[in-house]
This record gives structure tokens, C-alpha cells and sequence, in this order.
């Protein structure tokens, strides 16, 4: 097993893959700290006995001879046997002696349930630092610490302290939450609730061993699993992030992420809570988009979209929606939640409305959203006529059926029980359209026997309108995802040669230097003559042609405008050597310090579409290009897109296309069509230069790059670049 | 009781404000159409029964004697006295009939649940035009049709034939929804859920009697009602609701509304659904947001807006949140769905962090959000001296304590249980701080016994950390509405005199009428001369002073630049002598039929920021004041806001600053700061005009009104304005 210290120098991390059977397909368990009083160990114990795991139990405690029935041993040592995995909840400071003694003993994993690591302060620090020496040393499995464990749904393997209501239920969908309280909530509504499979459910807390990242690529790996869920507070190993996220895709396995630390708040409060610093929100989003990952937003969001990614594996067609109800309010409020998530509700046709009319009451009006009326609860044949009619109708490709799978109600009656037959009966020698349904708000409680028709029928169960639709956006952008991987191609960049001159250098560049290294990958940049003197600037202007711009050259000034630094349409030799007196005497008033190397001397550009090009750096998940159009458009609307390295050419064209003043390109107003490709060619260049220097560069940004009419290319005229100090 | 036929010409409505007393609090109620069987009618019946309404129950069927125990009745005028209120269910055919009949009988409110009115073509349309003659010419009230009907909890007349599970539980919340479906899911969330009393439950269909507004106006004035919610798919009355919400606000009882129909899918859904246009949803929201309506857009936050509303009547402090949790992944997820909400969690105090760390266990980092750790549910101290710390600290106003009222787990753990009774004991001697509790996700079974225990100490319990949040935005928002009304003073606009030169014109007024009329109202105008011939122009230009624009001067010309109506910049006499004749000449080749009047002569306007101010009409709600930025914004980013008349300076100051550009105007990018108090003027008295002109006016826009820097006011450049045919 390999190992290495992360980029960001933060917390070494196992590299390679692991073989996680020990932790996840535990052949026998010992549980540290078990008691006869219910605590979070002896919990544990009773999981394994309640849910039924096969292999041998061995509770730990040298101050008891039983616990649970089951015979309890002083140390590990003493076990019968060397326990494959070890569950470990005794308080933090004897915690590293005792995997030491673990690991000693021939356990090769351990589930370390207590806190008191990196959240701790100092000396939690210090704890989890051990452990990450164990993790490294003696190849121990770490899971945790500060969490719920690893629970193996088949093996009911429940290494697990949370309270997990039955029944399990065995199925594809694996969950990974550093949250334990999360795990359990989100299991509970899937599993008991509405029930779909599980294959895993582990809560990794502060991933002092094994991280996120970790268990997801052997998840990826595992034949049970299909789907995977994740809430996030922090990643750790942004390259096995990406490896494992194109293995998925490549295997058609969905990874679904909400990840927290969005507000400043929220990521002081990770860090006190796992220890883990959690990134710049922007950046990690743009590198989980461009990896196919879906990001889900709320704890219910996360919950739907399981459920239907889950159901929908082998579902292959497009993405138009037919909402049938029995409520007239839903019709509108359909409507409106699909408008809001941007998905298609077509027309009916001219014919599935005459089918309708012939069942439907006189007074309704068959369209898309579908009304059944109070007709669909009084007339049992109502229901399974509509859904066979439009999953006959011609059109659409989803049938999305709005039901309240209510329990029975006062009077006895639960409609949804008969609706749920009907569609299972339609349903019954198969359909090529992905059929779902949904409520109309969340929560309530639910009809067991409805649910459990639906389950069986395929059909997934989603609640709250807005929700559902919003899923059914998220796996169609998903399946696009999956496509356009299928056919991309991205171009290989120029390579840097290493040998510019800029070379060896810290902190910011020269004007001339950075221009170098912006030439050297292709981006093209206005012509740029240095001059030391106004007699050299003169002589640069006669050879560039006046009029023309001078800038201040020193590598000491980084926003040259702010100091006097910038002199724009000299239009003769005079006015040339006056601006380059002026400027470098008042650029020395202003930062005396100031290393001044002269003036650089540029053509006035003229005419094109002022964009700001630019790298930011995140210190795990490493640089990211960030595009937005000149003038208010960035300064003061804040209008900008971001993506990380490597750019494809099609990325680069739809991120230009996502700002939102990006119309301003395709020539409104009076403006010729911008030149847009070129465009999204710098940004592909810029790309594999943030790339090829993503371990020096700090900061980069061209403003302008003037985007000049189609055909005629792009131009840098000012740019900056930091490298590490 | 006075009518009239409501401004859109739509719908004859009653106006004035109605006694609702026979309908929401009948002595006596009979059932049209009861039977052996259980139909709609039946299980009205059923339903007064089972709730225990104190009243006659008259089931009336030509064909029984009896019905579910009471005495069946041949027809109404058989009934042993007139009854107060009928329910109606029997096919809509024969309905006006029978609510002929039934006024005759004395009745005095009916309640028409079947369907086949205003939603079903031209005979139904028929049938609710009988419906609203009988409301009109016999003072019937008509709830209804195509509804649930109207339920009074106190005095349990279920004049109701929707499945709402017991307990019922009067309380102070009403709750009147078009749709029956939504009426019962909401109402049931509450209720029996979680505790939240309801004064009625009213469903009311397609309105053809009594209004979204008339139970409105009714409820604001009941003793027993203070906070009132309504799921809307059409109003009827913009004049009523507008008098209703000003009373409600000086009642301090909110009104939290959820209006479908933002998608053009859902206006078409909802004509046909309720027969009702849904009108201009922009135009709408606006309305509703200067009423002080509070707005939510999904089922879930209308039940827990409702629930924070009501608990929170008496609560008077101010927004700043501590949160509290068990769950350390809570944090990250609070505190970015309290920055999703603009709701502020101020650090604790180092005092408060002190106190905490007495109690807590060593690795924890007392924040806000508080993560109380795992040993809040093995040290039962723990919580109640964590509330009791948070109750006394400075800097805070309200305790937002995150609590999953699970049901007791399979181990028996019901922790919520624990806290809810500390969080009671904590709130025993009462506290001027706002507590509340919220779930992390929505949904999943409740325990009832948390649930009594908060509802007890009055404490509301919120489902999912981001609808919680957000509602507490709700509230304080309705409570600076609130406050805002209270210090409010709207400055008189001038009134028209009446005599403009363009009264009595249709269509398009050229643009010396059109400037006469924006000049009335005070909306400053650049100085335009008309010109009928080249000379008068050149004479024209003389006065005003060169360079100087030149238009065309037609009724008939809607667009000028399109048709070449438009020369800018003519330095001298000769140059607008040409410029006269060729654009005459140019606008007749475009449009050879077009009445020119010549051209109008104005000074080049120069400097200023462009900003475009019009008027949009809304065939129910009247006009609307739209204001933008001129170039992109307007054009290539739709960035507008919106306000209905009446506009105080405040709000126009708000609205100014609402559009995203609204930088430009303060001065950014080296300009000088906008005259944005003379904007705000402008949008004042461009409201009063279009109150004013309400009936007549069609479209106006002001594109561009410069507003120069501070004060040199604004200047209306350009300008159309269209009266109707």
C-alpha cells in the first residue's frame, strides 16, 4: 500500500485502492468498550445480535464476563480468534494504544465510534494524527473516528451505533455521511419508508483513515451497488475524486453528493466539527458538475433522488413528462414545479384527447398536466384507463402519476391502494417509458401496502411535486452527462517547455515575463515592447504605429492603473516621452520601493468585446479558470462562470454561453457576432497552463482579453500573474 | 348588499362586506343528494356526525326515507324549518334549479361541491353564470362549486365532504384553499400532526358565489382567526383583496398566500381547472409583496409558515439566531441554509462560549450553530443547561433548536422526548425570546408525545432546517411590512385636471400629446418643439440650440427608429433641413399610409445614466410600474422591477435599488452618483398617472429617462404611450 502526503500538505492520505472486505465484509467482530449498560458500544453489540450478522461477536471489556449473553473478553489479544474488524468506543486518549494493540492482535479493521479527534483542538489533533500513523503503518482500516460506522446491508455486518428502524432491506443504493445523524435519517426514509435497497450505509466522520473518496471507489467497485449517496463536509483527496468519477460514469453508477460549506459559517463549523477544511464552495461545485457528479441540495432532495436513480438504472429514453392527477389544484401546481425545474410537459394530442373525453366526465378538460377529476374516485375503471391511454400516447416519454399515498382515511377509504394495482396491472408486461410517482408536499405518514405495491412494480415513490421534478432534471442532466463523455474529445494542449524565462521566479511577474508564459501556451496577446527609457518608448511606438498605450513595467506593482501606471493613446513622439517621464515619476511616488524596469508600449487595441479571463486556486482541489465579460459584468454583477482543468473546447463554449450578459457575444445591439470559438480556444489554453503550473501559480488574471469580431480572434491587453512566494 | 361588475368585465362579483354568519356558522344544515350510498353528499352527512355538529342534519332524497340514521326528506321545503345552509351534491345540471328551489325555502347559504361549472365549456359556463345570478338577485351565498365546502372547527359543521383524520383542534389559523385535495393536506399537517388549531377549513372551488377575498374580508374580522392562509389559483377582487390586506395588517394578522400559475402551463391548467385567468403572475406578486402578503411557493412552507405564525402572534423581538443541534453535520447544513435565508447567526459572546465549556465535553468548540455532540443524549444535564445558557446570552433574539421528533427508536431511545420536556421546563417561567424547533429533513413519522409536549409550552416545531429558515425570514419580513406601514406616508401625487389635449384620443397619442401628458403629472421632459415643415424645424432648432434631435411626429408610429423616424445630432441649419425631409420621406416609404404630423424638435441630451420606466396592465389588477436600466439590462438581461400603484418615495427608493445594476446608479466605474432621488420622484408620480388614467391607459414607456448626477433630476428622452381602443 502506497502512500503520500496531499497536495495541500494537509493530512496524508492512502493512496491507491484499497481492499475495504475487512471493514465492510467483516468475517468476525469485536466491539471495545462494551458494557452492560446501553452505551454506544454495547449498542453496537445489540445491532449485530438484533439484525442478525453470522460471524462470531466479541464484546471487549476487562471489567465484565458477559455482556448481551454473549461471552466478554478482557483484551483482543484474548479473543478465540483475531477479530476481522474492531468497533471501538472508549474515550479518545487510550484510543490509539488500543489499535495498536488491535493491530498487534491480526484485526485489520477498526470502527472508531468516539470523539475527540480533529475537532478537539491540540490535543485531538494529535490523537488523529496517530491514528493516521496506524492507518500508515500497520495498513489498519480506519473508519471514523467521531461516527456511526459501516454497516453491510446483506451481511448485516452492523458495526454500526445508530438506531436503524426495520425492516432492512437488501438493495443497490450505498450511502457514505460523515454525518451519522444523517445516515440514519436518510436510510430511514428510503429503507423502512419507501423501500428501496440498501447494499451499505457508512457514516465516515472525520475520515481520519479511510475517507469519502475511499469508500467510494470500492463502492464503485461492488457488484451490490448501483447507486451512491454522500453527504459531505469536506473532501480529502480531490485526484481520487476525479479517478473514482470517471470509473463511475464509465460503470453507469451515479454518485449523488450534498456537500456542505456553502456559507462562511458553514465552513468554520465543519472545521470544528471533523477537522477538515472545506474548500472554496465555488470551485468544488464546478469540479463535481464537470465530473458527472450529481449535487443534490437539501437532506429531501438527496432522499427523491436515490429513490429514482435507484429505480430508473435501465432506463433509456427522453425526458418528456406527462403529469396525470385527481386533484384540478395540482394541475397548476405541477405545471408550475416543472417550469421551475425546466422540464417539458408537451401537449396532448389531438387524438389521446378524443381517447380521454370517451372516460373522462363532460365536464373535464384532458391536457398535459391531466386532470382526473373526482370522476377518478367514484369510477374504478377511470385510473387504468388514463394511464393506458398516455402510455399509449405518442409524445412522451415519462409518465409521472401524482398520488398521495395516504394510509387509509376515517371513513376507511385509500384511494391510493386501488390507483397503485391499477398502475402496477398496467405495468405488468412492461413498458418502455420510465413511469413515477410522486405527492404533492412531503412528509405525513404513508400507506405501507401502496408503497409496497409501487416497490414492486418498479415504480419509485417520490415526494413533494418541486422535489420530483427537480429529480427527474437531475437524472436527465446526469444521462447527458453519461452521452457526452461517451463522445468527448479534448484536444491535447500545448505543452510548456519549462525554459521561459520567467523561470525560477516568485511572486508576480513582469509585464514581459507573464506575457511570455501567456505566449507560450498559445494565447495570443497584443504586441508588447519593452523600453527602459522614453527614448526606447519612442522607438518601440514608431515601430508598433501611434497610437499607443504605455504600462508601467515592474514587477513590484500589480494593479498598475491604481498608481499612475497606465498611459493610454500617446499619438505621437512627444506625447510618448512626456507619459513615459510622468508615469515612472509618478509610479515612484506612490510606491518608492518599487523595482521599475521602464514601460512596456502596446498598439491601442480597438473595437471587440471586453471579456476577464482568469485562474483561482482552491488549496485541495487546486485551479479553476473563471470567465466573465468586462465592464459592470464582473465588477458589478457579479456575472461569472467557472470550471477546473482540463476545459474541452464544447466546456469552454457552454461556460462562455452560461454567463448571463453572454448574448452580448452573440451580437446584440448593433455589435457584430463576437468571436467566440477563439474565445473558447484561450479558455481551453488557459486551462492546461493552470494545469501544467497548478503547483506554482497563485494567481492569474487577463483583463481585458478583447474578444474582436468573428473571424478575427481574441487579444490580451493586460494580465497579471502571481506565482508562490 | 350592493353589486357591481368587476373592472376586467369578467365576472359579476358582490362587493361590500358580506355576513358570512349563515354559510361558516350555520343552526341548521341540509344535504342535497345524501343516499344509502357513500357519495360526496353522504359523507357530509357522515362527517357532521362523526365531527358532532350540535345541528339539525337534514338529508334530503326524494328516494329515502332515511339516511345513516337521520330522517330523509323528500325537498327542502319539506325540511321541519328552513335549513340555514344546503349542500349540494347532485349533477351540476340541476343545480341552479335547486338552489332556486332552496332560496325560496329560506336558506340562506349553499355549499355546491359537484362539478361542471366554469371549468366545462360553454354549458357550464352557463350554469355558473345561474349560480352568480342567484348569489346576486337572491343574496344567496354560494361556496363554490367544484369544492370541499366549508368546515367551522369550533362548532364542527362540516358543511365539508373532504377525509380529514381526527383530532380536530380549534385554534386561531384559517385556511381557505381553491383546491379541496390541498385544503385537507395542509389542514392535516397542522391539526393532528402537530398540534396547530384551526378556527375553518374552507375550500371554495371555482368561486362563483363567494370569493378568495369575500372569506378574506370575513375572517380578518373573526374574533377567533389570526393568522389566515389560502392556496389561490385565481383571484377575483384586486379592490377587495387590497382593502382586506390593509385591514389584516392593521390587525397584525397575516395572510400567507400560495398562488400557482407563475408557468403559462399552469394559468392554461388553472382556466381549466376553476374558469378563472390567471392574469399577469409578475403584476400579481408584486401587488401581493406590497400588500404585505406573505408569499410561499410549496405546499411544505405554507404548513410551516402557518405553524411559526401562529405560535410567534405575540412575539416582538428582533432576527438574531442561535441555533442548537445534536448532530454535527447540522451545522454546516444550518448555517448554509441560514445564509441561503439572509438569516444572521451571530458568533456567541466569549462569556457564552465560557458557560458552555463548563458543560460540554472537551472536544467541543461551543459555535452557533452549538453542536451539543453525542454527549447530549448520554448526559441528560447536558441540553437543559445548554437552552438555559442560550435563553440568557447576549446578542440574541430568537432559539432555533434543531430536534427530530422521531418516534422511539427500536432500542426504545425517544431522546426528543427528553428535550422537549427540558426545552418546556427551560420556557416554564416564560421568556421574551422567540423558541422554535426544526427537523433537519421533512417528513418521516412524528411522535406525537414531542410533538404535545412543544405545542404545550408553545413552542412550534418546524420540519427541514431550509423551510424553517426561510420562514423565519417570513415572518420578519411580514413584520417589517408591518412596521414600514406603520411610519408610511405616502406624498399626494397632482391630480390630472382632465383637460390634456389628448383626452378623448384612442390608440397611440403622438408625441406632443404624450409629453403633454407626462409633463402634467411632473415627470420632467426635454424641451420638444413640433415642427410641421423643414423651415419650422430649422426655426425650432434655432430656439433650442444646436445639436439637436429630430423625430417623427405621427400618431400612427409606434416604433420611430424602426422606420427611420429618428435623426440624432444635427449641428446646423442645413443639416436639419435634410434631415426633415428624408426622414419624411423614409417613414412614408415605410409606412405609406401613416398620418405625419412633421417632426418634433428636441436639444441632444448628453451624459446621464439610461434608465427605461413604463406602465404594463394586468386586465384584473390594473397597472404596474416597471422600472430598468437602460443598453443590456433591460434588453439582453431582463433585469426589472416591479410596483402597482400606489408608489410611496420608499418604496420607489427600494424598487431603484432591487435591479441588479442598480450599482451604475450610485456610481461606480468613475461616475458621478445618480440624481436617484428625482428617479424615485419619477416613479411616484408615473404611478399617480397611471392610477389616474387606469381605465384608459394601455402601454407606456419612457425609453430612455436619463437621470443625471445628483441634483440635475432626470430627463424623459424618448416616450410612447398607447390609450385603448
Amino acid at each position: 500500500m502506497a502512500h503520500a502526503r496531499s497536495r495541500s500538505g494537509a493530512t496524508p492520505v492512502l493512496v491507491g485502492q484499497l481492499d475495504l472486505a475487512p471493514l465492510l465484509k467483516p468475517s468476525s467482530v469485536a466491539v471495545l468498550g462494551a458494557s452492560q449498560r446501553m452505551n454506544r458500544a454495547t449498542r453496537v453489540v445489540a445491532n449485530l445480535q438484533r439484525f442478525g450478522y453470522a460471524g462470531p461477536i466479541f464484546p471487549v471489556n476487562p471489567k465484565y464476563d458477559e455482556v448481551l449473553g454473549l461471552k466478554c473478553y478482557p483484551d483482543l489479544a484474548s479473543t478465540p480468534q483475531p477479530a476481522d474488524s474492531v468497533v471501538v468506543a472508549i474515550p479518545a486518549e487510550h484510543i490509539p494504544a488500543a489499535l495498536e494493540e488491535a493491530a498487534e492482535a491480526g484485526v485489520r479493521a477498526a470502527v472508531v465510534l468516539s470523539s475527540g479527534f480533529a475537532e478537539a483542538g491540540p490535543a485531538g489533533r494529535e490523537r488523529q494524527a496517530a491514528l493516521e500513523r496506524l492507518a500508515k503503518e500497520r495498513g489498519l482500516l480506519i473508519c471514523g473516528p467521531n461516527c456511526y460506522g459501516a454497516f453491510n446491508i446483506r451481511l448485516r455486518s452492523a458495526t454500526f451505533s445508530g438506531d436503524m428502524p426495520e425492516p432492512l432491506l437488501a438493495g443497490d443504493v450505498a450511502l457514505i455521511s460523515q454525518s451519522g445523524g444523517f445516515s440514519t435519517m436518510i436510510a430511514e426514509r428510503l429503507m423502512p419508508q419507501r423501500g428501496v435497497g440498501f447494499s451499505y450505509l457508512i457514516s465516515c466522520g472525520n475520515q481520519a483513515g479511510l475517507t469519502v473518496e475511499d469508500y467510494m471507489e470500492y463502492l464503485v467497485d461492488d457488484q451490490d451497488t448501483q447507486v451512491i449517496g454522500a453527504f459531505v463536509e469536506g473532501f480529502k483527496q480531490p485526484d481520487k475524486l476525479r479517478e473514482v468519477a470517471a470509473r463511475a460514469a464509465a460503470k453507469r453508477k451515479p454518485l449523488v453528493v450534498m456537500k456542505v460549506g456553502r456559507s462562511e459559517n458553514a465552513r468554520q463549523a465543519t472545521l470544528s466539527h471533523t477537522g477538515v477544511l472545506a474548500g472554496t464552495p465555488q470551485i468544488i461545485e464546478a469540479t463535481l458538475k464537470q465530473l458527472g457528479i450529481v449535487q443534490v441540495s437539501r437532506l429531501n432532495e438527496m432522499v427523491e433522488t436515490l429513490a429514482l436513480m435507484s429505480a430508473a438504472k435501465d432506463y433509456d429514453g427522453g425526458w418528456r413528462v406527462v403529469v396525470t392527477t385527481g386533484s384540478g389544484g395540482e394541475c397548476g401546481h405541477a405545471a408550475d414545479a416543472a417550469d421551475q425545474a425546466g422540464i417539458e410537459l408537451p401537449p396532448l394530442s389531438t387524438s389521446t384527447i378524443q381517447k380521454l373525453k370517451r372516460a373522462l366526465p363532460d365536464f373535464a378538460n384532458p391536457r398535459n398536466p391531466l386532470d382526473g377529476t373526482g370522476a377518478m374516485y367514484e369510477n374504478a375503471e377511470l385510473f387504468p384507463y388514463m394511464v393506458r391511454t398516455l402510455l399509449e400516447a405518442d409524445g412522451f416519454d415519462i409518465l409521472a402519476v401524482n398520488l398521495n399515498a395516504d394510509p387509509p382515511r376515517p371513513n376507511g377509504r385509500a384511494p391510493a391502494r386501488g390507483f397503485s394495482r391499477a398502475l402496477s396491472a398496467e405495468l405488468a408486461n412492461g413498458s418502455d417509458r420510465l413511469v413515477l410517482c410522486f405527492s404533492s408536499a412531503i412528509g405525513g405518514a404513508l400507506d405501507g401496502e401502496t408503497l409496497e405495491t409501487l416497490a414492486e412494480a418498479g415504480v419509485p415513490y417520490l415526494q413533494g411535486t418541486e422535489t420530483a421534478m427537480q429529480t427527474i432534471t437531475s437524472l436527465r442532466r446526469y444521462r447527458l452527462h453519461l452521452q457526452r463523455r461517451a463522445h468527448a474529445s479534448i484536444g491535447t494542449p500545448p505543452r510548456s517547455d519549462g525554459r521561459g524565462s520567467w523561470q525560477g521566479r516568485r511572486g508576480a511577474l513582469s509585464t514581459m515575463e507573464a506575457r511570455g508564459l501567456l505566449a507560450e501556451f498559445g494565447i495570443p496577446v497584443v504586441e508588447t515592447l519593452a523600453a527602459a527609457d522614453a527614448e526606447q518608448a519612442v522607438a518601440a511606438a514608431e515601430r508598433l504605429g501611434y497610437p499607443v498605450a504605455l504600462k508601467i513595467d515592474s514587477p513590484d506593482v500589480a494593479h498598475k492603473s491604481d498608481v499612475g501606471g497606465v498611459r493610454l493613446g500617446c499619438a505621437d513622439a512627444r506625447s510618448v516621452r512626456d507619459a513615459f517621464e510622468q508615469m515612472l515619476d509618478e509610479v515612484h511616488r506612490h510606491l518608492p520601493a518599487a523595482r521599475i524596469d521602464g514601460a512596456v508600449v502596446q498598439p491601442m487595441a480597438a473595437g471587440g468585446v471586453e471579456t476577464i479571463l482568469g485562474v483561482q486556486i482552491d488549496p485541495l482541489f487546486g485551479p479553476a479558470i473563471v470567465f466573465g465579460l468586462g465592464g459592470i459584468f464582473v465588477e458589478v454583477l457579479g456575472d461569472v462562470s467557472i470550471r477546473v482543468p482540463p476545459i474541452s473546447a464544447d466546456d469552454a463554449l457552454e461556460m462562455i454561453s452560461e454567463v448571463r450578459g453572454s448574448a452580448l457575444l452573440r451580437g446584440v445591439r448593433g455589435h457584430a457576432p463576437a468571436d467566440v470559438r477563439a474565445l473558447a480556444n484561450a479558455v481551453v489554453r488557459l486551462a492546461a497552463l493552470a494545469s501544467a503550473h497548478r503547483d506554482s501559480l497563485r494567481a492569474l488574471d487577463i483583463n481585458p482579453l478583447l474578444v474582436l469580431p468573428q473571424g478575427s480572434g481574441v487579444v490580451a491587453i493586460d494580465w497579471l500573474v502571481e506565482l508562490a512566494e
